[in-house]
């Protein structure tokens, strides 16, 4: 798709967001607002979670909070011809904390949308934010979608049945569906107050702020996702979603090549002009039992049915980060 | 372990079976009776399921009516030995009906069943009966324990969730836990009144009669699992469950050799004297998407770690089946 076909592709289509003002998802209702999407964002607004209102200034997107638990839903699903499903319980600690409310809003929750979107949007494309999360620890390296699920913890747990319903929804009632398993994603808009949404948020703010930030393990690959890449790898799945060759199918989202939690803070550090430093620290003890190890993607089978490719290596990633909190640090601390 | 030793290993343990009063809890609970343990049954009773009073007659069990959802748990609990956990909603047209209920059951009320065992009975063993079902439609066959999940139902998707909570006890709690994910299982107090309890169940019912019988399909591969065998494997499992290679495993448990429907539609015409008729139908629509074709199971590594094997070979199974509702058909029907 040439960029005035994807214009002309999203330009007054309808498109509701949950978990609109998160991460993701509200970079994805910026950039769908700029291709002229009608742009819904829906969000529980969560304290724990990744919404922040500063995450959706200056976009044309009209915000409804609301619970997808128990939200009235019918009149946001109405017409809709997209849906963008980020909303979600994301903390690990928090589902093994609460795992009733964890599978009630990741599961529960998801059941009921998919029954209202039924009657109110029949035939709407539905992309559903997964995550690599339930491979657990990797039994191999690079991870591919038939890697044996093994959720290490409740919220993986909840996040499959999640995901499987919605598949479901396609191979019972033909609704295009694609659901995206993820890595760790940043960039701007991540949570960095605290631990709550990947190790890189509180890295980004202790090096934004002079001070020392602790590494657990050290050795752990990852591969991370910039939040640019992921955006488009979304807008992508909605475009492919009702082909045969993509409809009904998971995908594994990777990004930059593997690196270990060490070589990524020297990185950080690098990409900071050489300013700041960290302390390596062994893996919390009510962690462990929830702790995966080394993961990296295996994402070729989104590639290929796509043509999706990460545009923005690592080291850009780490400095454009750097460099938007750095104007915006109260908004975000 | 010899049977002097088993009977020395159950007598006067406390053993909790949830859905004690269906096909295989049912069974069960006589098995641990005769064994000596004191058992306690719960079962909501659910018309649909597989509950029946006459299920437990001539047993030394107490029986408590009660929905696992909702009931006081923390009393059954106390300072249980044991749990058998039985209880589940497993109709699969009824999960498509009715997601929400389907997951409050097998994946919402297992969180609080956790939880309240967690205080009343923290070193308590569970045996959790688990399925075949959320492989789908096989990748290849037999099908192993690392075979991708991929629920054809939300029924599968249900019991998946609460199968890996349990799994989760162990990991995190270190509870000794084993899951058995079983095929197809059929023998005495298999609900026959109707198809809601494998096929097998009407196929009983209409040979028993004298009716025609219908065969959906019929090149299906299945294998078939007889209740004692079923019990046996139960037993074995919470022996071994506190043992480092039991703990927090899940097991395939396979039966008889794979056969095709209409094979074991001829097999049960014989086991009936030679008695019976069936009309082979192409699989309902409504249920087409969610058909799982051929299946049969790998379960060496429940046999390497057990000693399991099946004992019960299908046509005695089958004419034992027979001549135990033969007596008592007025029950079931």
């Amino acid at each position: 798709m040439t960029d005035a076909e994807r214009a002309a592709f999203w330009r007054g289509k309808r498109v509701l967001v949950t978990g609109g003002a998160g991460f993701l998802g509200s970079a994805l209702c910026h950039g769908l607002a700029r291709l002229g999407a009608r742009v819904t964002a829906i969000d529980a607004m969560m304290e724990e979670g990744g919404a922040n209102i500063a995450n959706l200034e200056g976009a044309s997107v009209l915000l409804v909070r609301g619970d997808i638990r128990d939200v009235e839903l019918h009149s946001l699903c109405q017409d809709v011809d997209v849906l963008f499903n980020m909303a979600a319980q994301t903390s690990h600690m928090g589902g093994q904390r609460d795992p009733v409310a964890d599978i009630a809003i990741n599961a529960v929750a998801q059941v009921r949308l998919i029954q209202v979107l039924r009657e109110a949007a029949p035939r709407a494309t539905v992309v559903h934010a997964s995550t690599r999360q339930f491979y657990g620890r990797p039994l191999r390296l690079p991870v591919d979608e038939l890697h044996p699920v093994q959720p290490p913890d409740a919220n993986g747990v909840s996040k499959f049945a999640g995901e499987q319903y919605w598949l479901l929804e396609q191979r019972v009632h033909g609704r295009p569906v694609v659901a995206l398993r993820l890595t760790n994603c940043y960039g701007p808009r991540l949570r960095i107050r605290d631990a709550k949404q990947t190790f890189l948020g509180i890295w980004l703010r202790r090096v934004l702020e002079g001070e020392t930030f602790e590494v657990w393990g050290g050795e752990q690959l990852r591969d991370l996702t910039y939040v640019d890449d992921v955006v488009q790898a979304f807008l992508l799945a909605a475009e492919v979603a009702p082909r045969p060759e993509a409809a009904g199918r998971v995908f594994n989202l990777g990004g930059s090549a593997p690196a270990s939690l060490i070589e990524l803070a020297e990185r950080l550090i690098a990409a900071n002009g050489g300013e700041g430093q960290y302390v390596v620290k062994s893996f919390p003890a009510d962690r462990a039992p929830i702790d995966i190890g080394s993961y990296h993607a295996d994402d070729r089978a989104f590639r290929a049915a796509t043509g999706w490719t990460p545009r923005v290596g690592l080291d850009e990633g780490l400095a454009r980060s750097l460099e938007w909190y750095r104007a915006r640090l109260a908004d975000y601390t």
